[in-house]
């Protein structure tokens, strides 16, 4: 009985909006926050808002739950409302007092309360598994090209390229193509040759990274284009009925005869 | 009476082609006006010749809308070209000098004159509609990580990071690609960990825009692709013509026997 | 006779291989010329070479002008090959002296004579007539764009907006989104509000050169991806044949009975 | 016999599994090499076990090869196995001691071993064909630019722009993207009008790389979107069976009449 009636308390068009409302109202005082001017003038009332806030978050999600039982988690914008609200209620002192700053991911539960904002989420996700083994080969490229670059311009003292983590990161930063030319011309004043490796690496990387952005262009146009196939199949179908309507016709006449 | 022949004037061809040629005569003064070395030349000449347009404009205007009436309004293009003479009117005193900058973009009327253009600029604003969506998850992105941003960056001292709105204008930059690893690089003097924030705001940035670019390459797609389709179905309906013609001969052939 | 002689030797495979070894000879004589010390060693020969090469150009092609008459100049080929052969024989002295750097433009008929390559230029070329209205959309953004930037940041002293000629530059360089985040720091120090004309000229500019792109992408595909319907309507046709023998057999039936 | 039975050994998925844990566990110990606390720590083991996997990898190769025969060579997969092993058993000492560096292409074993990637990259590569007219095209345009550019602009004493070699790496930058408007400002200030080849360069070279970014998406696309095809063509196979039947039974009718 209790669990129905929160179910549909919970689950009625006003308290949803009411809840937009909330996050929307959050999302302001935790930008004005970092204003130093407004929250030097306004600084308890945001504080309290924020908590108030995170109050009723919480009330809503028990709720939810409460009324769903254990497939409340079955939903995975369940859960990702479930973890942006646990990660707020964490005690984020010392060494967790960057959790803080992660207050404002509930913002982002606006985009499992807007239908058109949570489709487009939903498409973009489901493109995702499609695009693991071309991210695994740009991965692998990446530690392969990492070890030769470290291995060959770790002795220039260039900080770019010194131990294998700067040097991915470098790596990295040529791939998305910023800068790349600075980074090769600064390194090519002490090893002349370096340019070999660049446009190699450069070559391959974006060949295999435009290849990953087909495959995202493609998998979302598969989506929209077959979609006027089906009007076509229900035309042949038609085609079809006819066809066999006049089989029975002719079936009929012959029998007659 | 008077209102269809200054209707028939206004619409007329040959008002139409004088109308684009005050347009780009203005368009070259108003660019001439920018050179010190010309405007000390031609300066008076010049600004007659730009109020004399501004006077065309706003008697063509007066004609179009006295011709028409109310439903002037109905047309985008008519309520763009009203704006741009509007704008030009208003006494660009004081604060508002800055609209003496934006005379002209009464050369963008051309867009509106010429058919060819004006095609293209309602292919443009038409695919806007299917981006609201995805432009709306952009925009909450960067507001998201412009917090999170100006909370863990903000005491660092780095002037693009300093209060929400720079740090907003410094994600839009990374955004686009152009000098993100500056940034970064400078960041994780103070630091060190601040290259998470960017590869994973990098990622999710990119990997949305390049969706919205996406939608807008299939809205652009279907408009163009789907044209062969009614070819096809003209065929089918040869095909079903035929076969229901067939019927009828075999239901003709039935009742004469 | 002497004109079908003469014509036949001029387009035999023999004399399009010799004709194709010259380009190609010519082409690394005049990369060695670029360098110093090969242009110290062998300076005379190369130029030996080079106007050997030219002489040689010169007698082809007053062969196959000779050969087709005026329908020579039918061919943008043709035309092509008659400027690139004429600019060299301009005597580059003076204020023409560009015009020596610009012989290596010979290397660029090896383009014309290799058919694969012919294609795809063939190709390229004839995408840009549906290119033309969004070029002519992008150059009055730039122009309007360019007229408010320097109104607007004429006054800065900065050397990329002073006069339309360097603004229109600096905007061009802003549309390739290369560096356009240093052109707007330097800028806001002086005018803080810079970043709303950064933020419009951005989006519209890119919005519409990403369109650009679009339009380049779906002439290409189109000839790409029309090609398999054909094969669908051939058996579309085997259809109608079928239902068509299927109507005369009725047909014969009928009057047989 | 023995050889039957080295190549069911060889290819067994037990033995696949080992040399996937071998590939990984070496590419994890030359990416410690790189690190210098990690290899004063560990480094002799690390070169035991670098030592242990390439011994295993030539004995691995030398069963595949035994097991084969010469047909070994036909499959391009084992031809990159071999080449990789080849090069880690050249003694790399003096001139050759950068082949060390490339010993981590190992790696790069693992896409041939794992399906999925297998299939990624046999895709990446069947597109190459396609590419090569437009590759072509660029490298004669870059060639072309190169000579005009270090002709026109060798005078200046940037260092960019010294030589043929430099030159090429500069307008390879340029058609990239990255910082070209740095390369052009710099140059302005001797040569004023160098903004007029640098748009040239930038237009032509950007449209066809644009092109060959086509070609790519276009040949990737191929293979996507034809596989829709089929059903339809099995769905009008069925309507042309049933015309057939269909007349079959008239045929019946009449012979019987």
């Amino acid at each position: 009985m209790l669990r129905a009636r929160v179910g549909s308390v919970v689950e009625s068009n006003r308290f949803q909006m009411f809840i937009v409302g909330v996050i929307v109202v959050n999302a302001i005082t935790l930008g004005a926050e970092t204003s130093t001017v407004l929250s030097a003038m306004f600084g308890p009332m945001l504080t309290v808002i924020d908590h108030l806030a995170l109050a009723i978050f919480t009330v809503e999600l028990a709720g939810r739950l409460y009324a769903s039982g254990w497939k409340f988690f079955k939903d995975p914008w369940n859960v990702f409302d479930f973890v942006i609200v646990a990660i707020a209620l964490i005690p984020a002192a010392g060494p967790l007092s960057v959790l803080r700053s992660l207050r404002i991911l509930r913002a982002l539960r606006l985009v499992a309360m807007v239908p058109s904002m949570r489709r487009v989420v939903t498409a973009l996700v489901r493109s995702i598994p499609g695009l693991v083994s071309l991210s695994g080969l740009l991965l692998l490229l990446l530690y392969v090209g990492g070890v030769i670059a470290s291995n060959l311009f770790g002795d220039t003292g260039d900080p770019r390229f010194t131990g294998l983590g700067p040097t991915l990161l470098t790596l990295f930063q040529i791939t998305t193509g910023d800068g790349w030319s600075d980074v090769m011309r600064d390194l090519m004043e002490q090893k002349p040759l370096a340019w070999i490796f660049f446009l190699i690496y450069l070559m391959v990387g974006s060949f295999t990274m435009l290849n990953l952005f087909i495959a995202v262009v493609c998998s979302a146009m598969q989506e929209e284009i077959t979609l006027p196939a089906p009007r076509a199949a229900v035309h042949d179908d038609l085609l079809l009925q006819e066809v066999r309507a006049l089989r029975d016709e002719v079936r009929a006449m012959r029998s007659a005869a």
